[in-house]
């Protein structure tokens, strides 16, 4: 059998978690959280078996939880999607992104990929016969940002679909207001759909403000904006997500769906939509995160490393020129085995060797791991 | 945005399920139990849920679930997979599917469908740029068989993969070691790659054998095997499935299911492995529907409807033409709306209109709903 995706090999997260169990590193690699969800969100998988909700759910999701979805998108973005026609719930947003791909993009597609890019969205290209055009970010003193006249000059007659991606990871950029712009002066008068990637919408910090393309109308209109449950209630392993998009473009969007996993955990559905109904959980997750980040720059402040701004998402990116000059993926190995906490390589977010001396951290961590993790990175 | 699948609508399950509830039929046409699953493995969900057991697990599957599954199909079928690189466990049958066609067929690669087939299987060849080719199976007094000369026939340079299903959906017919014997002849010596649905394995009744394409070693060489734990443990929505197949065959699977799904739920996945550890809720499966399918001909033995056999599924087709001329969509609609039963046209499964006549009931129903519905066929 020849490969379809011959470049793939096992994804970073995994190899670099794998090291760090035999290793006993502290795990600041992969993103997820150390701590446990909420009991009440347990307890409501648990209502919803015992009530005998077993059986398939509608394809797009249950109501209940697709109206949840809505009115949320609705209270914090003020955009009215309708639950019937425009939310459908997936198998996380991993799964969102490779169907809203697969429905949108055909042979001879390209498709616009700003990196360091999560490492599914140039395979879901492939896959799709698509061709990706990349565009790198720049950092700066104010860390990463988006050159959206070069996004401009990447444009074609040919682009079908540009992805971003924010709250960002790896970098935990947070695009603005005024990104959104420079987006929407490119993609006015053309064709163009957007996949905005917002698993992390949750996740911001200071006075910043998530700018969902839910918020704007004119590019709500041409995109697919997905959304994660694992990232926002601490249950990265329940692999439920969402994704919002006007009528014509979810339904071709559930036409690829209903053929790949063709709907999503009937129990776990409806204990989202009951847990969804207090507001608070997510709400009260800035302030629970922007403590722990504080926490952590707090403690690298006094080592080497040199900190990038962490606006968004639960990842904390460092600069370690000043401590070696080994490649990233090198030195997220050694830091692992031999200084005993796992970080990624931010090289592993591009498809071409990249090397900026960054290496993320992941801090959803419990604050004696965060301790522990810091008094290791403190000896180099 | 033009469709990618323009033939797509609305699944025939949906929209037979949606007109049952309105018109208040009893539903004999999507496949689901309408009983509920053993408490004991809600009680494993909740428990592997309070044990934390929250976050990603391994790409691949859980350990222990995957080892589970090699010990099964090595007791069950006498083929030993290796868990750690031959199993993978995926978001339902359906996942696995689209992940095992789109890992292996590319444009221009054809694939040979034997009709009437599940609803899923074209689109997936679709979307990979594959080219579907068709062969119908025969239908005589000892109901449906797959006629291999023409799938011999059938066979040209780009055939990539053949798809079988055994136990047949919607048929009920289950293929014979000598079917096997057939299909290993015509693939031999060639690089034709197999995907075998076996997804009703435990669903065999009389004195039928499953010939799982693991009983044989040389269809198992080039075979993605895939089955699903919602149909065994009366669990349709909770969407675990698993794929067997060789190591080389299930690299290329999880290259692709990794950037589809990456993972699966996890807390039932634990849930799955510790109910799996008794083999004898499969074991007492074909009993347990091989009752219900004999209520089920036997009311129906009394009315105006020919029986089909049903050797495997939990699906009963029944020939109406000596009750009505109408076609099959018309008349599974008007024995919805007016006998208050629903049925699954045959007709659904085939990629052009086709009438046959048959129509295809679920008997997987609580024997009193079974009563309710031939109290209402019998006045036909
Ligand atoms: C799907 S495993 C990776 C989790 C994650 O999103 C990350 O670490 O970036
Ligand atoms: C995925 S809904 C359809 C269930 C089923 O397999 C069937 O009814 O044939």
């Amino acid at each position: 059998l020849q490969s379809k995706l011959p470049n793939v090999g096992t994804t970073i997260f995994t190899v670099m978690s794998a090291l760090a169990a035999e290793k006993g590193a502290v795990n600041l690699g992969q993103g997820f959280p150390d701590f446990d969800c909420d009991p009440a969100l347990v307890d409501a998988v648990t209502a919803a078996m015992k009530q005998g909700l077993n059986q398939y759910p509608p394809m797009a999701g249950v109501p209940v939880l697709r109206e949840a979805i809505a009115a949320k998108i609705d209270a914090l973005y003020a955009h009215a999607y309708d639950a019937a026609t425009e939310i459908t719930v997936t198998a996380g947003a991993t799964q969102a992104i490779l169907t809203a791909i697969l429905c949108s993009v055909r042979a001879g597609d390209e498709v616009i990929v700003i990196e360091p890019a999560y490492d599914s969205y140039v395979p879901a290209i492939e896959l799709s016969g698509g061709t990706p055009v990349f565009v790198q970010m720049e950092v700066g003193p104010d860390g990463y940002s988006v050159p959206w006249t070069k996004v401009a000059a990447a444009v074609t007659d040919r682009t079908r679909l540009i992805m971003i991606n924010s709250p960002h990871n790896p970098t935990g950029s947070v695009l603005r207001a005024a990104d959104l712009e420079a987006l929407a002066a490119i993609v006015r008068g053309t064709g163009i759909l957007i996949i905005s990637d917002e698993v992390y919408e949750h996740m911001v910090y200071d006075a910043v403000r998530h700018e969902s393309v839910c918020r704007h109308p004119e590019l709500a209109a041409r995109s697919f904006v997905i959304s994660s449950f694992g990232k926002t209630y601490h249950v990265t392993g329940w692999k439920v997500g969402y994704v919002a998009a006007p009528a014509p473009l979810s339904a071709e969007f559930r036409k690829v769906h209903q053929f790949n996993v063709f709907t999503v955990n009937t129990p776990v559905q409806h204990a989202l939509a009951r847990y969804m109904s207090d507001p608070a959980p997510y709400l009260e997750l800035p302030a629970f995160y922007q403590r722990k980040r504080d926490l952590f720059r707090a403690g690298l402040a006094s080592t080497r490393f040199k900190l990038l701004p962490s606006d968004g998402t639960y990842f904390q990116c460092v600069d370690y020129s000043g401590i070696s000059d080994m490649a990233e993926a090198d030195f997220a190995k050694w830091l692992t085995a031999e200084i005993g906490v796992a970080a990624i390589p931010v090289s592993a977010f591009y498809h071409r060797p990249h090397e900026s001396g960054i290496v993320r951290f992941c801090f959803a961590k419990r604050d004696e791991t965060l301790h522990r993790a810091l008094e290791r990175l403190a000896t180099l």
